[in-house]
């Protein structure tokens, strides 16, 4: 059978490894320069065309950067601050910055309204977007449902794939995922309307099959748009705190989100899988375990910007010097300083929300 | 194995009896008042929630009609012209009447870019509805691509809908289609957005499975929405003038297109298959095969208004005093005074163009 990356889904595959292999990727390998946490940690894994876009920075040549805010609920998780990291990553590269309120999305698939899921992402995405990093001033925004070129393309592109093409990329298809899936390739190619030029897309892994739909749209229209193929930047999944292999909605105790509740954030951090042998003596004899500890991964990717300072944590956990206790209560410390330099942030970005660059449509 | 109408395709129903029977139709008798040509004839044959409609008309409450324009090349065929002789019914009997310009679906399918086909549908398809009676002033205009609300509708109705439900109606499913015809389910409800009422869609049989469509997401979204399911009225395929069940592009020498050439014309129904006999002689002795004949089918469904008229020329058909000579005469000679008529009228409303109540899109 035909392995599937499910963006929408709760299969999970088996390793990194293998996903670079089976789906043709090409592994992150210092592809671009003063590379980011992420970069630098394995954490951002693989990608496609990444070469592409490191010539483009390297010879000061226009290039892209997109991505989506899903406006749900007033909260987000660890793995959209790893996204929004690798946009700033790529705006401080000097791309040019687009970010889109899905807002069609979230009033189809969330019960929301368009004015809700709009109110929503004004008052809190796009706020906590600028708050882990995005400069607002070098950002494009605009929402999808304003954005009659985006669904002019997906329009177009619906006559350019057929649902077996469709189900070989997403191993399932229906009308709903269909028009959702388009859409974003509309909005992936949008940018290049204005001005042909490679763009890279920075997501979680689970999101690739939308690069690889797009790709080949922009294969089969090639001779009327001559749109460039967007590259793709992927990172690994933040691990759940229960060990498993991504954090879910559907286990609230395996996830933390932004913004929470320090004493429930402290809760979960006590309650995780940790790399800890079962007695004292045992650690300081074997060392942790540390591929196995969620916090020690918290630490990795997501609080310690200091590789120094991490490596120091790293080989004392590994000799054993420290517990999985004082792990722990490292962890619980950044998290707890994080939190707070998060809110502070949101609440002053929040104050800045009239200043965006909104595309205006006619 | 179920039976399917398919509006795309060339699967050709069996009788029209059967597809009132197989699809649940309501036969058309006697529905309307002052009831127009296509309906005293049995052209029109079948309809959905029809008495929905009656009542509005007889008590003088809104209620819509609505139809797509296709502006693919600068021609239609005498199907066209059913549908415009229906909307012109329901628009004399005060409905409000909505004409929207399928802009989107000509550019993705038809090889033209939008705004070839707004000229096309401007300079060509507008005048050509007007010149065969849409009354102009009393008619609201879009173009499907500047009408956000309609794609918006399009996409969240994509969330209620199965791959398997749209097969079961349409017998196939693909992006391409599933695109266009959740497109068509936002058009056809639209006009409800600003104020909640039945409406009608007349068309030719092979598109009941967008009304259908359209009936069951009303269905599916009546908590949200409260949208009226649309009302349908079919008529019958004009047939084709070799005999076969429809006109169709594939057979050029089988329809008859608007404009046409009168030479064209006359040498196609030169070559039409008649109802008349092998000698002239049983001719006169047998009568002829009325319902064989393709020029008396024109003369019914197009080309002659007088019920007496059409009945004295049936009659002496039918006895043998006419031949099927003369039937052909006779339709050449109403076409050509139909064509020159077209023409005039055309070329009238062309010039009445920047009149139209265009949707201002904000």
């Amino acid at each position: 059978m035909k392995k599937i990356i499910d963006p929408w889904g709760a299969k999970l595959p088996e390793s990194y490894e293998k996903i670079v292999k089976d789906f043709g990727l090409e592994q992150y390998r210092d592809n671009f320069p003063e590379p980011n946490r992420l970069m630098r940690r394995g954490v951002v894994f693989a990608g496609r065309d990444m070469n592409i876009i490191a010539e483009a920075i390297k010879h000061n040549k226009p290039y892209y950067v997109l991505s989506g805010i899903m406006p749900s609920n007033e909260k987000i998780h660890l793995g959209t601050k790893m996204v929004v990291e690798n946009i700033r990553y790529f705006q401080e590269h000097a791309a040019r910055t687009y970010v889109l309120v899905a807002d069609l999305e979230a009033a189809a698939t969330r019960g929301v309204s368009l004015e809700e899921a709009r109110k929503t992402a004004l008052e809190f995405h796009i706020p906590a977007y600028i708050a882990l990093g995005l400069n607002p001033e070098k950002t494009i925004f605009y929402f999808q449902s304003d954005n009659k070129d985006v669904m002019h393309l997906a329009y177009e592109f619906s006559k350019k794939i057929t649902l077996n093409e469709f189900r070989a990329i997403y191993g399932i298809a229906d009308p709903g995922r269909i028009m959702s899936a388009l859409t974003q390739v509309g909005d992936i190619l949008y940018p290049q309307l204005e001005r042909r030029m490679p763009g890279i897309i920075p997501v979680g892994i689970d999101q690739d099959p939308h690069i690889r739909l797009t790709r080949d749209i922009v294969n089969r229209t090639k001779e009327k748009y001559k749109f460039f193929a967007p590259a793709g930047l992927y990172h690994k999944y933040t691990p759940s705190l229960d060990g498993s292999f991504k954090m879910s909605k559907s286990k609230p105790d395996s996830m933390i989100e932004l913004p929470e509740d320090i004493k429930s954030v402290a809760k979960k951090i006590k309650k995780a899988i940790s790399g800890g042998r079962d007695t004292l003596e045992e650690h300081r004899k074997l060392g942790a375990v540390i591929e196995k500890d969620m916090c020690y991964e918290l630490l990795k990717m997501h609080l310690i910007e200091d590789d120094e300072e991490l490596k120091q944590i790293h080989d004392d956990y590994a000799s054993g010097k420290l517990t999985s206790g004082e792990i722990k209560d490292i962890a619980c410390k950044k998290m707890t300083i994080f939190m707070q330099e998060f809110a502070h942030k949101l609440n002053k970005a929040k104050s800045q929300i009239n200043k965006l660059n909104f595309i205006r449509f006619s």
